[in-house]
């Protein structure tokens, strides 16, 4: 007599979220310090001084009203004209203030841009590995989830396998780089090519096939890595963003959808993204946030950690014998297990109080996740446990 | 090729916005001063000085990853356990923490609890008037709603009306009281014999039927009114709570849905609320905003202009000739047009700079909305022209 998709979203854990509670059983048994947990993708590091002081500074200035009143729907036209300039001068595009709706962060961002686009018999394209929960966006709003696996050595496009699924029904392709959980960033070559199969695709069944960015962690990138804009490879791309990674925000829940003019029925879908926030519950994105935007957006946190982590991680592991995907973007480190089954490879990393996960959940099976937004320290003394789980496994 | 539903959503301007930008354009002929807007439910009073006092002092003094982290989805424990303490305090209720669900507010309250409850060929019933979003929510859901027209004397519930109504398919009933847009509070008898006809028609079709409490306006009443706590008359209540109004806090979206542990299936009507929070993108409601409710929760903004604008309006409009429904909480008067149809009355009254919401979308036609979360001396200046309003119709 209830929504039972619904019951069952709820009641299944992810297993990111299995795992963090097992460390939290395991912490309460053997101390903090004892227990390596490489599980979840909160940002460590802190937001770039300028947020809290520029919140202070708000609340002792701005009246209520403003502060915390509604904004339109859209987003406050302060907030949406700043995150067009800083756009428009860091990558020398052309966006204005009516591309933008800021919404709360990239999952609304995700399934408010899904729902604006969604007919009947829609299929939506993702590359394996992916976040898990594009499924659960993409299968609520009715479509259908066609997976295409990346290139298993260079976790790039493979467009062999990617050409032929493209078919009529396909309405759009969701890319996220830098990638979560392998942490590659796609090249300027991949990028356009792919936007080149995308152009034939769309004269071949004669409709705009869409291009969804999701792009929380464009800003975290290493040693000067380029991360090509793909509204100015393919003109129908529509980008999902979040403060929440870049900003150190990610409890805040603040991001935004940004529809181009050139986008085919730009307009039309810009009406459709404001109908479906309206029809999913999202009246504005939290004002205040908002508010801090106009003057952070563009603003970075301190990466040097996350390197430094990577750096560490990346060195040691390979010493050990363990095979790793070069990330040159997000917080994750992309391993192979050195046994077929990743999920037995992470019960036994247990042993060593090694918190994993397998990457199965993310559609690459034979992978895990490690998530290094955590302390230095912790990872310098996760080390010994990581040779010695390498030794179990003969490396 | 993309969702007409959803991009006539985002078209289609409700009226209270038109006569918003209609003000707008208005305000920049003539002076703010002598426009007088009626048409927006934004609180205009402050929030409580506590609110932005927690704000800063947490921002001075907790880590950034306390503040701006993620919380679990269903909320941080600290804040529903406050929320839970609050509740049994005010009204001897046994709530406890795993009984809220933490959100961006009413709508994403009430567009959840749809969602998690939704079963096809599903019914809803609402009460006219009702605020025109519950359409919104119900049908996107793939609902049916059925509207039940309130007694036009006192706008409680008509039982006459609504029995008939309640069929094998009804999953819900909404109420809203204090109620968006008549002001009316329900009498500890309407919710009784409310409570009784539900009973008997849940005993009549073998199965429950959800009684979904929209309750942003409770704690704005006047004159120590009092209102039922509806968990305590009926046992199958969901409750949909926004700090919005008693905070003033609109734009920062967050409130909570509460579902009782004597509620039919509560276990699984909790697992289902968190799996409809994440397939509609919620992933935790803002954090700096649900520490503050830690402890904010129950403090109201100061009443007292709102209570001085009721009574301001409602002596002078009724000296002038119009009929008004007495409100006992939030804060809109509902007004009888004095002609039958209310638009051509908002109309005329645009000659005059007076800015009403025909009540219409409401699904009460003959009526008027006016919002008085106002300034005193807009109410003041307003009321010649209302004089002359009520004078042009030979009232």
């Amino acid at each position: 007599m209830i929504n039972e998709t619904m019951k069952e979203l709820g009641n299944k854990r992810s297993v990111i979220r299995e795992i963090f509670e097992f460390g939290n059983r395991r912490r309460a048994e053997i101390g903090a310090e004892n227990v390596y947990d490489f599980s979840l993708g909160n940002p460590n590091v802190p937001a770039p001084e300028a947020v809290n002081r520029t919140m202070i500074e708000l609340l002792q200035t701005k009246s209520d009203m403003y502060l915390h009143g509604y904004t339109s729907a859209q987003g406050a036209i302060d907030t949406r004209e700043a995150v067009a300039a800083d756009l428009n001068r860091r990558f020398g595009t052309a966006f204005h203030k009516d591309n933008f709706y800021m919404t709360c962060g990239a999952a609304a961002s995700l399934k408010i841009s899904l729902t604006a686009l969604y007919t009947p018999r829609d299929e939506v394209i993702a590359f394996t590995p992916f976040f898990p929960e594009y499924r659960v966006f993409v299968e609520t709003c009715g479509a259908k989830l066609v997976t295409a696996a990346s290139d298993q050595d260079t976790f790039q496009i493979d467009f062999e396998v990617l050409k032929p699924l493209i078919t009529e029904k396909t309405k759009a392709v969701i890319v996220n780089s830098p990638n979560n959980p392998s942490g590659v960033v796609y090249t300027a070559e991949t990028v356009t090519k792919l936007s080149e199969l995308l152009r034939a695709k769309e004269a071949e069944f004669g409709h705009a096939i869409y291009l969804i960015a999701d792009e929380p962690y464009r800003e975290l990138v290493y040693d000067g890595m380029d991360v090509p804009y793909l509204t100015k490879y393919y003109r129908n791309t529509i980008v999902c963003y979040s403060y929440s990674k870049s900003l150190s925000l990610p409890g805040e829940r603040i991001g935004y959808i940004l529809v181009p003019d050139e986008v085919t029925d730009a307009k039309d879908i810009y009406a459709a993204v404001c109908g479906a926030g309206r029809a999913l519950g999202y009246v504005c994105a939290p004002s205040l946030a908002q508010h801090v935007i106009a003057s952070c957006t563009g603003m970075v946190s301190d990466l040097n950690v996350y390197r430094l982590n990577r750096d560490l991680l990346i060195d040691n592991l390979t010493e050990f014998g363990f095979t790793c995907i070069h990330p040159d973007g997000a917080f994750y480190l992309f391993m192979k297990s050195p046994i077929a089954d990743a999920g037995a490879f992470c019960e036994k990393a247990k042993d060593f109080d090694l918190l994993l996960v397998p990457a199965d959940s993310f559609g690459t099976p034979g992978f895990v996740r490690i998530a290094y937004c955590v302390s230095t320290e912790m990872i310098r003394n996760s080390l010994p446990a990581f040779r010695k789980l390498a030794e179990s496994f003969g490396l």
